[in-house]
């Protein structure tokens, strides 16, 4: 990791936890996890990512217990990656951010949407449900294309799968392989 | 910034934020703004960065419209740096990442802790205190040093008045000039 020694000065649950996710591509990675990418060519292709920084990235997230490795294939065995449970709580903060980067610097409005799965109800930014009133966990979170979306952007298979409505952490089929 | 041109094919609203306050250090940046930092001595002593890194990040974070320039001092005049409206909505990502850093990342448990000024409750992950059951705004949060502090580790002076408990966006008085 390139954060250097003076950040470990910083006596902070934030600079930590900016150790784990704060590196360039890693909550991108993460993002990626609660969408259901599992295989490594899907991150690959998806995040449009150097192969070496990904393998990385992905290694420093294994190792600070973010995500964990899973098999999805028997034959040939092929292992993914999957979000831990302490990996699924940073929904929250990632859903804030993305919420933030929408309401203030993407033309067009967001680009993509959450929704409560079981009303359709638009997630409000601190990832509750306005007509249900609680907070949503992200596996009964659907994601969709908002209205600043650019379809001629994106064709990878990930893209669009999440066109959507896709509901977070299931998984996105093979697709790149 | 130097998120690299295959960061712009991310069409997404995270993506986005994290072009702004991704860089490394500008998230920290943006927590001493809650904390009432405004002076340029002030960041760069609590934050124990290279002065030309502190320059490069806060003009960006101006760009950006998370801070603006604010005098501070008459005579001679003097300009420190709040946060905007749009950067004060950074709040619920700030708050959440940390939370989640002093959840899992920090031995002894959290590092800081959040409160709601009014009754002292310590707020929940989303932001909201529990006992009043609303989003708190971060004007009337307070923090202050937690279990897991490491007082012997920060000595600077605003470490010392974050011992706490302080308010957020109150300005922290002059120590480094």
């Amino acid at each position: 990791m390139a954060l250097g020694t003076d950040y470990a000065r910083q006596d902070c649950s934030l600079a930590r936890a900016l150790e784990v996710v704060g590196e360039r591509w890693s909550m991108l990675i993460i993002r990626d996890a609660f969408y259901g990418v599992r295989r490594f060519n899907d991150f690959l292709v998806h995040l449009g990512i150097p192969r070496a920084v990904l393998t990385g990235r992905l290694r420093s997230l294994v190792a600070a217990g973010v995500l964990r490795k899973e098999p999805y294939q028997q034959s040939p065995p092929r292992q993914g990656y999957v979000l831990t449970e302490a990996g699924r709580e940073l929904w929250l903060p990632v859903h804030a951010l993305a919420r933030w980067g929408g309401a203030h610097l993407t033309e067009g409005g967001p680009r993509m949407l959450f929704a409560h799965a079981s009303c359709g109800t638009r997630l409000d930014p601190a990832g509750a449900c306005p007509r249900c009133g609680a907070f949503v966990p992200p596996e009964d979170v659907t994601v969709r294309e908002g209205p600043g979306a650019d379809p001629a952007l994106r064709r990878d298979p990930v893209s669009r799968a999440l066109a959507g409505p896709h509901r977070l952490l299931t998984p996105i089929e093979p697709a790149t392989e």
